[in-house]
């Protein structure tokens, strides 16, 4: 059964310091139904993604929470996790689900409440994301891992500050037209070399911001849209996704992410494409290194020139392949929780035509979403009509 | 595609002062693929429940540790939660990939360290499992949430302690038989009775034990089976799932159990049966009270009814619907990220015919895993051949 996107909604992203988890979820998912009228009733299954709120808030079992706060409390409601990449579980789950033929109609989507927790508490909490016994208790969160994946990058393929820095540059420039992204003032190379430094290489606009938001998204089954009459031009078409070591150090090479190369692999063969005929990317940039090692690993770039992308202007809005039209994770911001139901949104808002940052005649459009400093990755592909 | 269950373990359940999460998950794992001879490498998607260890261990992205440590750092490896029926939504998700058709073999599972991490901190990580805002807030865990709902119904139906009690002697009688159990020693009413008060009326032996454990099984699509000369008689027919709120204060009634109610109904009606048609089940009995309300949702006994189940012999390995032959959560243990598959486990030597408690003729079983206090529910149906 073909899968297609019915809706998509992400709140707007940035400080909500009187919000709360539920609250938020609830918005993106009422938006989403909205965004093309499915009734909330209609709803089956509900996938949620929060990757902190055991920690943050003491609060798990948030799969019926929000099917209850939504209004689908006979809803099959289940939360996945795969850390930052959790919300593109979600959506691919449902994808099985659907294609099963078990259901019709799925609710996916994630939140993220950061901002209100303190950035000592998130960065600790977030920490939960990689090896607790080789990496955090040795200190090393996740600035320090993409620190040490920059320096040896840099060092291997002769990389600079500056060429980080451009990839910072792009996105904020991209996020200036997203009015859901947290931040949309442009930046120089200079205003990121200005920037404190976080974990050297890193400067703090080399790293994405603390955001609190939520994204959702309505699937339903081709039969569905068409019984209902539903605008829904947008095929979820594949999805690939592999694991790697969750320890920096067990991996051969820091300088590259097998887990996405193999999840993007698998993608384009269940899709039938080839990486030249992806006209328009959503990519996991958590930091500047990391959107340059993503283009290398979905095969846009070769490796150690992936940095080319926005130093000569290849990722940007009108470039060969654009990266992050939305502003990335960089500008618009990560709530972790809903990352990947964003990236998705951002690409249905693409594929249907009616994004922001618009690329002409995009049809065939990816997220790629990574979990830690890259032990999963998720790779889902659409195609619109 | 149908999904058949090729193989399924569960380690010895109990206390593993010097364990670890990995070691215990990759033991029941290895073991489920020795069950019935799946090459480790076949595994192509990998679930895995764990539902403490964010808050216990500070780790999180179980999926890819537990499929590097397992050895198949290439499959895609996903945690799903629903607190602790998490368990029972691995299989659940990955019984929907198969049927999709995307994948032939997927191990599920899950693990969970309780003991070592303390009676206190287990107590209180559990509790994310309520909802944080109005119940634990307010100082109620789940032995006091548990305790409302004995009393109530106790009130309501005019059931006594006794009548309780008679469940924990059932299913530590059940235990002696079964190798993996906690607690294999027999207990009488009197017994129960003696024990501390947990939460009035609960004492401590109508409680589940604090337990560490790992279980596991390994799913194929019934053509992967036949292509490789598989034992695998046991058909996994169908899974329902449902939602109701979080807080047991949101709820009309708090003696029964409407999300199982909802579980049950989609199982049968996917698998084509009637409650008389199930041969025996494992069920959610973290309480006695709970499994109880389990009995009734599930459709074997009347509502007010349940207890007689223990209380007459109608669930015992000889009575009319055998319930918890393996011991139950209460006897054999209640690992919260493995119970569902380890209920999985149980039930498919059952319909293979080599339970230590077999039951006769067993073609028919399932198994009824709850999150919190019933604000989730999965319900799993098993036909042997």
């Amino acid at each position: 059964m073909t899968v297609q996107v019915a809706g998509v909604a992400s709140t707007t992203f940035g400080k909500y310091p009187d919000g709360s988890t539920r609250e938020l979820f609830v918005e993106a998912a009422r938006k989403a139904l909205e965004d093309t009228g499915v009734p909330t009733a209609d709803v089956e299954e509900l996938y949620v993604a929060n990757f902190l709120g055991d920690v943050t808030d003491d609060q798990g079992h948030v799969g019926p929470m929000m099917a209850d706060y939504l209004g689908v409390r006979e809803a099959a409601a289940t939360r996945t996790e795969s850390a930052c990449a959790s919300a593109s579980t979600t959506a691919r789950i449902a994808h099985r689900s659907i294609e099963s033929g078990a259901v019709d109609v799925a609710l996916v989507g994630g939140v993220e409440m950061m901002f209100s927790s303190g950035l000592g508490e998130v960065t600790d909490a977030l920490a939960n994301a990689a090896e607790n016994e080789y990496e955090n208790e040795a200190g090393l969160t996740f600035p320090g891992i993409y620190a040490l994946m920059a320096r040896a990058y840099m060092r291997e393929f002769d990389v600079t500050k500056d060429d980080l820095a451009e990839v910072m540059v792009k996105n904020r420039r991209n996020a200036v037209e997203n009015p859901i992204a947290q931040n949309r003032e442009e930046l120089t190379v200079e205003d990121v070399h200005d920037s404190p430094t976080v974990a050297s290489p890193l400067k703090l606009h080399d790293c994405c911001p603390i955001t609190d938001g939520a994204s959702a998204a309505v699937l339903v089954s081709a039969e569905y849209a068409e019984d209902h009459g539903l605008e829904a031009p947008v095929t979820f078409v594949a999805s690939g996704q592999s694991s790697d070591s969750i320890a920096l150090q067990d991996r051969p090479e820091i300088t590259r992410t097998p887990a996405a190369e193999r999840a993007a692999e698998a993608a384009y063969e269940q899709a039938g494409i080839d990486p030249d005929d992806v006209d328009v990317a959503e990519v996991h940039d958590c930091f500047t290194i990391a959107e340059i090692l993503a283009v290398e690993s979905l095969g846009f770039f070769e490796r150690g020139e992936g940095a080319r992308g926005a130093v000569e202007g290849e990722t940007a809005v009108d470039g060969r392949i654009p990266v992050n039209a939305s502003g990335g994770l960089l500008a618009k911001g990560h709530p972790v929780g809903a990352t990947g139901v964003a990236q998705l949104a951002e690409i249905t808002k693409q594929l249907e035509g009616r994004h922001p940052n618009q690329i002409d005649d995009a049809e065939v459009g990816l997220t790629h979403t990574v979990g830690g400093s890259g032990a999963s990755c998720v790779v889902n592909v659409f195609r619109g009509e």
